[in-house]
């Protein structure tokens, strides 16, 4: 049965990836999640950290047959690579939809055999994004609903260190 | 390995909705195309021909597998009849994505054991939708490009009746 | 203190319509809900059965000061007769913005000392729409995520009879 | 210098009409407006009355060089054989842009040769549509911003003769 | 009556701003205008700069019964503070609106108490920008009819500035 | 015979625009395509390599008539200067239509006699953008269906000068 990615960022991962994560769980039967350099955005965390996180979580949810990887370079050459059928992306209401649409559509044609799946972030978490919970939290809001305590210390101990700098 | 149902009214079946079909198909194990009655929408074609139409076009294409039925009532009752677990919706650019949403989310509510899966039609094709297949045709103009001849011949068949009487 | 209007087709009231009278009624001193008579578009509910379904569930959820009223006529002549400072519109993310937005621009062209206030619909109940429950239980399936008991039992009502004639 | 194509039910014309007709006026040498039978939507006028009231806005507007012609079928098949550069579309804010899309699409495959032009309407008229204005009128509105004095007299007679029948 | 916060970066404040103080000022009894600082984008104007031109402009409008403040940290957090009921969002045609409503979800959830109102700018003001406002006159383009005269002087002294540095 | 200009970034030229400027050239007796310093955007390419890019691949197409220029200022003051009747905007499925709208709605507002006119690009090549092109050429994947040969060495000469440095 197919093999799956699901690419990210992950600048923390949020109930919202988890959300997702787990749905492509049941789909397929082998799911690689993988956290992307990007450097064409500044990150709050680290390659490694992003990474961390993401295993740390996939541990405490029990998502123990995930494979978390990272990735500097072209999604689609790691899909390739990773001799995956599909690439998987969380649509929020409030998604860029547009941008999504675009990149879907450079990927089909630098690899046609990869076929985007969009699926439907829950309600609940439908309206969070890591840049939501960066901004709530750098101000000291609450953001217990948006991600798992691990990610939240993560947050809190990173602000620190740059109010100390 | 996961089974999957593409719902729609296929009123009448369209390249779009074959390039669905095909996508879908390398991904689930199983797929069943359902044609929904629908009847708070007038139709052109009835029930009957509708599926018939699919059917057609699903042996002409070599897809033999696709199990094609109709069904009159709540798709999401027919998805946990035929205990599928996903729902696959075609997206084109031009969707009334928010309807989708609506629906997906009603679904949601109704069937939570049931993901939509959404695929991107290819660009191609990604313009065409039934009702301007049919608009088209009524009035003489070329439809090859967006349905299968034997489709074409249908729609020309279904119109010179309507003339008739 | 500004008085408001909220005006729909309630065909039938959901529990989004709920939603958006609670938040409105705390805003505003006073409150008038209007079901519309609408002649463009065919209701499944007479106007006199809209707006006792309405006046069921304001007594049930306590909303008594709430003024519930019918009206056939333009919308913003109601609304200046009642004296409102504000008309109610409950945005879902689903909603059909852009024709919101061009009745709104209208309304404000034939009354501009009436506002247009838009209030977010709650996450739970953002996709509710009339018609969504209307279909769902024709086919009958469970709408109990989205109407008050009183009115699921009208529109099982309201089916039966059809089917009987 | 090209010639152009403005095609368009007018049920009935509207001032967001005319300013699309000046705005395609100035930078084409000839210009067609062609009101369209449409027989899959109901139409308040009909195709000889809109056709008259096209006109009559036009000689009244001092648009003299304007050709108001009518046309049962395809408009692409009218744009050929009036051997059009260009077919013009009025963009509001507030409209279908993806309908508008999906039939641009469909039009550049019907006919690559025929460009389709999209002129943006001015922000004073930027909401009117044809069903708003006959909706308004319907309950005896103040449509004057909306349409000039001949159609409101149009509209008004109109409904006068509907409600004797 | 209940009290309202229309929050913003005013950088700097536009005639559409105004339209919005303007609205929600004949809705709610008293109103807070929040300058944010808004660490995460750079700033033409500092704070205080920011605050002082929503003061001068507050004053030449006679709106001297509008508190303007200015705040560094979580909107919510000052809403519940000032004890509001609502913030006040004002909408154009040309909103980043899904943006917007992310940000009213998360407030929901970080405030439920609190409701945000959206309110419609004026036709007239609908497009205007701050960022718009600042590349035009960047370029000493005319800004008159988007900003107050006292808004303008601020940013040719600005720009004055940054060209002798 | 209106002339008309095309305004734009070009960091670089790709496919899309090249089939813009060709629609453009079939509508207008004159064409001016102008490279736009845009300080407030970092740029991959100098304002005069960029025009230099485009430059060569008007040559290459064998649009000899075009006249490429490049500006550092308003473009609508440009637009004046030139004495053009009309503005070309390439409309893209996944435009970020409601800038575009901001922008053309401002720029009426500071030239009233230049038209706003959006063509639509081939679906062809609908998707692509110049920041997507660089995207994916910086991690070595492939752009030849994005962009012609001549653009695609001076991507490949500039991130081979980025990595050195």
């Amino acid at each position: 049965m197919p093999k799956a990615l699901y690419p990210g960022s992950f600048d923390p991962i949020t109930y919202g990836h988890i959300d997702v994560v787990k749905r492509a769980y049941k789909l397929f039967d082998e799911l690689f999640v993988a956290v992307m350099r990007n450097p064409t955005k500044p990150m709050l965390f680290s390659l490694e950290e992003r990474q961390q996180l993401v295993e740390d979580v996939m541990r405490q949810e029990e998502l123990t047959n995930v494979k978390v990887i990272s990735h500097d370079g072209l999604m689609i050459e790691l899909a390739k690579n990773l001799g995956v059928s599909a690439v998987i992306r969380g649509l929020r209401v409030t998604s860029d939809f547009e941008y999504e649409w675009q990149m879907a559509l450079t990927n089909r044609d630098l690899g046609p055999e990869i076929e985007s799946v969009f699926l439907m972030t829950s309600r609940e978490y439908s309206f969070i994004s890591s840049s939501i919970v960066r901004e709530v939290k750098r101000y000291g809001g609450d953001v217990s609903h948006f991600v798992p305590k691990l990610v939240e210390r993560a947050l809190e101990k990173k602000f620190a260190e740059q109010k100390k700098s």
